[in-house]
């Protein structure tokens, strides 16, 4: 992906992320981005779907890397929540996650339109199951704590942001790792 | 409230809670539940904010009242759970909270407009913290796992809705049960 084309996907990530579906446009991003017009046409052909698409791909190749690169389940935790951090921090507690923005808006691209969360939810989930099973914690009780860590991760997101607090991410953060270090811990 | 109106804010609630604020409007609410637009229009004189601030009112004081009535933590957190649950199902997996879509998407009434979701999310996370203590939680622990039972619930909504599945709210309420249930247990 060329230099321009992927700091205007990562743009409209972000401004998903701060304003929803609703109010991203190739327009908005070209003026959020300060981009000419015409080139964010000329990358963005099919519009605010094509926008969506890209963003939500974007954001989820990201989390899945950091995913799969972490050392053990606690790692995976930890980079999980401080990529959230950082993106709260980075706009003064004004974006959440941009898979849960368009998840919370879809069918925001029309009835007919793919849903886009769906596929970049069921990834990290499994990821962060595997996470858990790598540690030694049975497959079922892997995929329960992964939907735990995933939800409650993600709401602590939106709340930190409408509180502009880190309040709830952190107390979130504290009660995952206590409770992903005793399930390891139960390992036999 | 008039029985109209009040049919009318429910089905704003409804139809954030599926399209999100961006998508949400005096003109599809009177599409959405039938209603003449003339009537949409004069019940709702100041448009797609005065819609949005009455629907997460409504939303908010029904979860409200529901946390008051519950006579325990862990009946407080059935009933919230019970709750998003009528509203997944109703919709066929097509909705998840309101309020969450108003926080994710904020400022969707521009940047001037009130945050709404700040104080309905900061009330729920206190009736949740005041249940807990009720049942002889200690005041510091009860406040960081309201924030957990909040962000949880809200997160795991949006994912059973994404995924279409009550998997990640089944996955949810079995661990904040046992979580809930284990911090009132521990109390001397």
């Amino acid at each position: 992906m060329g230099d321009a084309r992927s700091t205007m996907v990562a743009g409209a990530a972000t401004m998903i992320g701060m304003r929803g579906v609703g109010a991203t446009s190739v327009r908005e991003l070209a003026k959020h981005t300060g981009a000419p017009l015409g080139s964010t046409y000329h990358y963005f052909p099919g519009g605010k779907e094509q926008l969506v698409a890209e963003a939500v791909a974007w954001v989820s190749d990201r989390i899945e890397t950091l995913l799969r690169e972490s050392d053990s389940a606690l790692d995976a935790l930890d980079a999980f929540v401080a990529s959230w951090r950082r993106l709260l921090e980075s706009t003064g507690y004004h974006a959440s996650c941009p898979v849960l923005a368009v998840a919370a808006e879809e069918p925001a691209l029309g009835d007919d339109g793919e849903p886009v969360s769906t596929p970049a939810f069921a990834r990290w989930h499994r990821l962060i199951a595997a996470t858990l099973e790598k540690d030694g914690i049975a497959a079922d009780e892997a995929r329960g704590l992964a939907w735990t860590v995933l939800a409650s991760v993600e709401g602590a997101v939106v709340l930190s942001r409408s509180q502009r607090s880190a309040e709830p991410l952190d107390a979130v953060a504290a009660h995952l790792r206590s409770v992903v270090a005793a399930a390891v811990a139960r390992v036999p």
